[in-house]
């Protein structure tokens, strides 16, 4: 076989996408996703965060923040899904609480995936263990993961690995820092920890190197495969799902329904939504920053003037 | 040393856009790339192709297609080159002829790049070893390498090791459709051949991989590095020599000139030229076919149709 058939897919192209728009989508674009999503196999589909509204500032965003079953059940209801793709929904470590799940008996809802940094890891997991328990699937990602040290990290990742059921433990590169030798670097360190659980990759473009990268953590061995349509992402945006299912070798993939849904729905929101490769996000991404002051940069009249934002970040540091 | 002090960054912004506007730049944007590159200790810059007027139809190219020396020394004069960047021209084995080539102590130009395929290499090596008898630095770079197949590539590579003093060969990945792995074959297929010369890299980013693939070209040992700011170019474009700058740990480079040039000269150029990851050249780029199919797609008014141009890709296969 070309192919390795324990591999899985995640679109996270509301989820993440969510992060340039408040997660403010019109319903027609988040059906048409899940329906491209299982019109071509992709293994799972996240509709958005289930973050809870006491933690946030509700009226600040739209209904796929908060992925109430109602919404999610409208989104999905009538689309056919013969190859079996499972929904997803994220939860923040640090805004949300198990208050907001409900037994999965009751829920359409297949995967929770608690997203944390490292200092939060205690509050993952007890996230992750009742999600479990109430019958969900589970992952852990570790956000920022160019940014945590390693004495922390090793003690989460043994931590997650002895005290979750969690199906995979992500390496999430927030900042779009990483180069392919960190990416090996990170996989083998994650696989001296986790041994009953997979290794997923969810990578940003800040450095173009999304794509790149999620390959590289392929050919080391992760399994959980982060992408959105058109790399549909805040800042510079993520791994293509597109190129992603151009790579693979998988038979049971169809490119077309994420080209037709490319089209008709992703494209437009160029209109309305900025994101891609720019200067500024590669600028964060090589200094290993955050890219929020990037992306404040972005919507500044100055974005154009890259020698400033240049000195800009060199004045912030020393 | 964190750094290889043998690597060689070639900046071909002005001869790879050039493919994009039949080389007519405004001269005040080639100056501006000559000058960036010299404040940025680029190691060579090309301002375009020496192609013979005879063999092309020249009243639809721009000076930048012929590059006469006045016009060469119009763009560099007066500009301050502490860093001694290196001035280089490309001519293709198929496009250009020994007599468009003056003795090098007539002329400003350091470097002579032969572009060629396999099946015109002895025009190459012709063209590289009268290049060098003139006194000229000289590569041979060999396109569309992910198309040529093994007998003759061999073959073509033993010829340009016994038979030339080019200074490297280059691996130039025209459609955009190397992955990593492949890479790493090819290097290590160069190296089988070429041990007088160095190896260069020249990728295009149908795939969102043309930074990555430098990448792992240096990682195998790949001396000569191509890129053009903002990865202008043909279709997908380049590597961002900005980011590969970024990477790269040589103290003597320097990005903010660089990044001068794109926030004033080329950004704008967004306004009349279209360049940068598109579905369409992906498709081209994954299926290992000439970019120039979806480069017609793109200035036609289904261009957004993406579906459409998928088919349309596999009925001309079949």
């Amino acid at each position: 076989m070309m192919f390795y058939p324990d591999i899985r897919v995640v679109d996270c192209t509301i989820r993440d996408g969510g992060l340039t728009n408040d997660s403010y989508f019109d319903p027609a674009v988040v059906r048409a996703v899940y329906e491209a999503a299982c019109g071509a196999g992709i293994d799972y589909v996240e509709l958005g965060y289930r973050n809870n509204r006491e933690m946030l500032a509700p009226q600040e965003f739209g209904p796929y923040r908060f992925c109430d079953e109602p919404v999610l059940r409208k989104a999905v209801e009538g689309v056919e899904n013969p190859k079996g793709t499972k929904l997803a929904i994220m939860m923040d470590s640090h805004k949300s609480t198990v208050g907001d799940l409900m037994p999965k008996a009751d829920s359409i809802v297949d995967l929770v995936r608690v997203a944390t940094y490292v200092k939060d890891v205690d509050k993952a997991i007890a996230l992750a263990q009742r999600a479990h328990e109430l019958g969900y699937e589970t992952t852990i990602n570790i956000m920022a993961i160019s940014a945590e040290s390693s004495p922390f990290l090793d003690e989460a990742l043994q931590q997650i690995e002895e005290e979750t059921k969690a199906l995979a433990v992500y390496i999430v590169d927030s900042y779009g820092a990483l180069y392919s030798e960190e990416v090996h670097f990170l996989v083998e360190k994650f696989q001296m920890y986790i041994k009953t659980k997979e290794i997923g990759v969810h990578m940003h473009n800040n450095q173009q190197l999304a794509f790149a990268n999620t390959i590289e953590g392929i050919i080391k061995g992760a399994k959980y495969l982060d992408g959105t349509l058109y790399g549909l992402g805040r800042g510079a945006g993520n791994c293509p799902t597109e190129l992603l299912i151009g790579f693979l070798k998988n038979p049971k993939y169809d490119m077309l329904p994420l080209l037709d849904a490319v089209s008709r729905h992703i494209l437009p929101l160029k209109q309305s939504i900025e994101w891609g490769y720019r200067v500024p996000y590669m600028l964060t991404g090589v200094r290993n920053l955050h890219p929020a002051e990037s992306i404040r940069w972005m919507d500044s009249p100055e974005k154009h003037d890259l020698v400033k934002f240049y000195k800009h970040l060199e004045v912030d540091l020393e």
